[in-house]
């Protein structure tokens, strides 16, 4: 659809208020979660908020909110929400997309005077990035994702959880978040089912949960010039042998939408003259059917099992997260497909491969997600593109639903 | 054979005067080539000269040298020489072993008043694991091994080994060692043949000659939740078919004694949620068959092709080094067989699978390399360990041979 011009120029002055943050060398950016990256990302945040006369709080792990000051604080709000930081060497779009379409809608719902209270959210550390673990700020302040304690959990510095809160006066264990009448996200597809359709909408029907695993794998690191072929145990042609396991255990499990992926790997020592001797696998599962899950994890214990055992190395696993596949509120997806026909923009239910804060809210109140286009799907990199007109085609079936239920 | 008293109390000291630099936590030592660590090494090597009264020079490249003040400085001489760097994570006798038995020949040759004119030499960075390229000092120093410009060569900080020298002041175009009339280095064998004959002593016909490779795949970097099983380009799978190919290289040529294996691989950007975009490995491939050395090279090739092109990834395949098999003089060989025959100890001929300094050596004068075993061949890794005796061993039939020859 048609935008206005001065929507285009505010979404565009958004987008470049944000876009130096974290620059990388390589064209892309790095800001990862509880860092002083995403910190700036924050404090931009709120600056903005000011310019238009918003109040701005941080709630007890650093999510950070923006609301009208002439509103009744009392009353249950609509949070618009989505996140600020990044993963490494990634894109502008995720997450911030939906951050502009929040400020969008702010601004169209003051302007009209619209019944419904509105906030926006930026919630605090979406990707695993960092920790190992995704959504913490929504998932701790929900109350409902981590119910263990994660504190222990260890940054890319080596750093726990635990001290980077201590150090910022974050807590671990925060009042839940309170009066969310409904949380609704803008976020970037992540895939190319929408460009694939032309569709410019997507309402999320279902996100996929991840399941991931550590896999530690001992062998012996030995000389590699000295030790012949067949007195070797090595870890890395283990661990080799293991990843193709899982590659062929996403691809039979495809038909389910189900998707498995190795996205990590250390190697030890790491020396060109050393056989490897320890070596660690990072594993992500991910789908929308449980029994599609549970038979991807079955058959990951008996590949690490069947491998590690022929080749006599020790081995370990380790589950670090296990997020089941979580529906979104049946009403709202109505409303808001309702919302893209009455303004005439096309548009599709689909599934969400990826995790969003969303997952978290969905524990505690009707929770929804728009999706929008990014070019060939690419995301979590460089090349990570949408333009600032899907962002405002998101952002104005959000706008047109909020205006039907304040009728 | 039995050892003085005095012998073993002077070669546990001086183990003990090295033990404890660059000891890591985990009980082994991190000693990298051209580093302050390294340094450190050859600073204790004078000081433990100085203490026997001899003196010490440096070279341009910056191995030291130790040598009697009584002899004639113009006179040939037998240089007995090893390394005093590690690899990362490695045990305390790979290198060390051998300046310990220089140590004992030196003694001897002092107390007795040996005629032939001794020194004892350390090389700088034999280990590949700084910068990836393996016996620097040594074959700068000879003039042979590199023959073209290694001042590119990036160590585990990121700076060049040019910037490296450029500090230090050493030259990458140093003028070529002179008089040395013939080498000898002792060094633990780094296998387990020795071990599993009985044998004492091994006496080196060959070093097998490593020909190492780096492996660029690029794929795409996409979200590991959004992007389907059949639209991946994933660059780490890729690189898992290759690594278990080489392994299945190697086992086929291993009756020819070539081995083949993946020591190091970067994964890029190496998060949980993204499939791996850039994936580097490091090959690293050795035999004393020419022949079958190209072989392997021949059918790293055609694996590379045939599963890049299979999967429709891009890759660069690059060679940093190769070195032929190199042979030790035959007449060392013969005379060190007597001198260890002579003395009752236990000995074979056999071939070196890792590579030494002795490989540049041979390429300006008669070298022979002497070879003790290590407890279950384990080396490269803080487990790495021999016996005092064994040092002893070694350097008794080196100085025999010297006897021999003065008389």
């Amino acid at each position: 659809m048609q935008h206005e011009i001065e929507d285009i120029e505010y979404a565009e002055y958004l987008f470049d208020r944000f876009y130096g943050i974290g620059s990388s060398e390589n064209g892309g950016v790095t800001r990862l979660g509880y860092t002083e990256v995403e910190d700036e990302m924050h404090r931009v945040f709120r600056e903005l908020g000011e310019e238009k006369g918003y109040g701005s709080y941080e709630d007890q792990v650093g999510n950070t909110y923006l609301y009208r000051k002439d509103c009744d604080m009392d009353e249950d709000y609509c949070l618009i929400a989505s996140h600020l930081d990044s993963v490494i060497e990634g894109g502008r779009y995720d997450g911030v997309a939906g951050i502009i379409a929040g400020f969008l809608v702010m601004d169209w719902a003051v302007k009209s005077g619209l019944r419904i209270p509105v906030r926006i959210g930026a919630m605090r550390c979406e990707e695993s990035s960092n920790f190992g673990r995704s959504t913490i700020g929504s998932g701790l302040i929900t109350g409902e994702v981590y119910k263990h304690d994660i504190g222990e959990a260890v940054n890319k510095k080596g750093e726990t959880l635990s001290e980077v809160f201590r150090r910022k006066g974050y807590s671990l264990h925060p009042d839940r978040i309170q009066g969310v009448r409904e949380y609704i996200e803008l976020h970037i597809e992540q895939g190319k089912v929408l460009e694939e359709y032309g569709d410019r909408v997507g309402i999320v029907q279902t996100i996929a949960g991840p399941r991931r695993f550590n896999i530690h794998i001992h062998g012996n690191a030995e000389h590699s010039g000295a030790t012949p072929m067949g007195m070797r145990a090595d870890a890395l042609c283990a661990a080799a042998e293991i990843i193709l396991e899982i590659e062929e255990i996403g691809k039979s499990e495809s038909i389910y939408q189900s998707v498995a992926t190795v996205g990590t790997v250390s190697n030890r020592p790491n020396a060109l003259n050393v056989i490897p001797g320890e070596v660690e696998l990072g594993v992500d599962m991910r789908g929308i059917d449980s029994s599609s899950l549970d038979r991807m994890e079955t058959r990951l214990k008996q590949a690490c099992k069947r491998i590690c055992e022929k080749r006599k190395l020790k081995y370990f696993r380790e589950k670090i997260s296990d997020i089941p596949p979580i529906g979104m509120s049946a009403d709202l997806q109505q409303k808001l497909l309702e919302a893209a026909k009455e303004l005439k923009i096309p548009h599709r239910p689909m599934i969400s491969g990826a995790g969003h804060d969303a997952m978290s809210f969905a524990h505690i109140c009707d929770t929804a997600m728009v999706f929008i286009p990014c070019a060939k799907g690419i995301s979590h990199n460089k090349k990570e593109f949408t333009t600032i007109e899907s962002i405002c085609d998101g952002a104005k079936v959000i706008y047109q639903y909020l205006k039907e239920e304040a009728r």
